[in-house]
């Protein structure tokens, strides 16, 4: 497939690559950031422009934006119109952004944390689909399938959903240890205690739900710890609100666990 | 070294199949619950009581508590005294619950979540070691090194604040993942989903701070964002009431950091 990207981030880095790995071509890279724009071009020997007003003149058979969500609205009302498949690769804007202007169009969401620095392979990265009609789909199918082999077809109301999951499992648990590792480094502690526990537990999840998994002394009940720890904190009351929610939530889980299943 | 547990849960069970491994004996295994006390004895080829008042009179050169914290004291009460060494494994008890009956005591508390039913190996595992004295201690360093290449000496006090540091980054983050998981059943999306996000997750942290890779529309106040995943939880008060305050303290922490590396 021949593919124009609109942008020049982490997104359109390694998409960019990835595609182009699995031989298809970059034929145009469009972005307002000249520096990172050419850069990516020459990465990719392909165009560069930074230009989206004659961006469909070029022969190619679809567009990713892969801008902010805050400009995917803008950068769509800059285009003229087109028969060719405009995606953008958001979580949580729906695919209905494009319908007043674009007759083929759809969303191609990976869902990974994605940095540019290191090449990412997307083989075992799930790919959220969604497309405004069946030939788009296909298409959509074929060059998902041509980067991994972990493909779902959502709606945006889904994808939304799927957006908010990941943000407790992947931004809210990268606090966690940020706070874990404030926690040590304000008592001279290395973070490097932690980081085989912090493996472990992820690990842990590949082959048992975790809420069958939880340790630790709110499941237990274990007052006294509890209450130490709670001490710890009493210089901290932002770190003790976190704690003390995290607590009482995971407490009643399991509780409610416990009720229903008897 | 000659060895006796004291319990026969999952510390125990993995602790001294890790001896055992590193030629230790475990020459008794003393447990209030008769089952797993004398399957463990049985795994171990070790001696088998359930009664802890002749403990002291087997000839060994070390006894391991590994009980709940809330039974360290009480089963202390029942030994007679002795100059054997005498550890407990808890990251939240204080050394000194050893100190008006004992005179070579410790702590060997192996920070990792630990379940019996898959065979732990220790080399990585940081073992967190606290003596009464110093022939104590190199005794204990050894037993350790026998197992373990992470090793760290931590007073009472530093003990309990890294216990707190793990379970921000091991109990609350489970339970992040528990959370992330009952949002995907709720509508019907499988947890696979989330699976490499989460590994991945965990897997950046190795080679850097958790703070400097933090993502997500919290970081960059995004705030339309935030607003769409704050409905879809309007349903569920508390799932909303934690994801508000760990947004806003995302937030902060990053805003914080900003204000002081300028």
């Amino acid at each position: 497939m021949r593919i124009t990207l609109i942008g020049s981030g982490n997104v359109a880095t390694q998409l960019g690559s990835a595609f182009q790995r699995s031989e298809h071509s970059i034929v145009q890279v469009i972005s307002r950031n000249e520096k990172s724009g050419i850069a990516l071009a020459g990465k990719l020997k392909s165009d560069f422009t930074i230009d989206t007003k004659d961006a469909t003149k070029v022969d190619c058979d679809l567009f990713l934006f892969a801008v902010k969500d805050s400009q995917i609205v803008e950068v769509a009302k800059e285009f003229k119109n087109t028969d060719k498949i405009i995606l953008h690769t958001s979580g949580s804007i729906d695919v209905n952004v494009f319908k007043n202007k674009f007759k083929n169009y759809g969303v191609f969401y990976p869902l990974q944390t994605i940095k540019s620095n290191r090449n990412i392979n997307f083989k075992n990265v799930p790919i959220c689909l969604e497309a405004s009609n069946s030939n788009t789909e296909q298409t959509l199918f074929k060059l998902a399938q041509s980067i991994s082999e972990n493909i779902f077809m959502l709606n945006s109301e889904q994808r939304l959903r799927v957006h908010l999951a990941a943000v407790f499992a992947n931004n809210f648990t990268n606090h966690l240890y940020t706070l874990a590792e404030k926690i040590l480094h304000q008592n001279h502690l290395p973070f490097e205690l932690l980081k085989p526990l912090i493996l472990q537990t992820a690990n842990n999840i590949k082959d048992k739900s975790p809420s069958l998994q939880q340790t630790g002394p709110a499941v237990r009940n274990d007052k006294i710890t509890i209450k130490k720890h709670l001490q710890l904190l009493s210089s901290d009351k932002e770190l003790q609100k976190i704690y003390k929610l995290i607590n009482d939530s995971i407490f009643k889980t399991h509780n409610k666990n416990l009720n229903s299943n008897p």
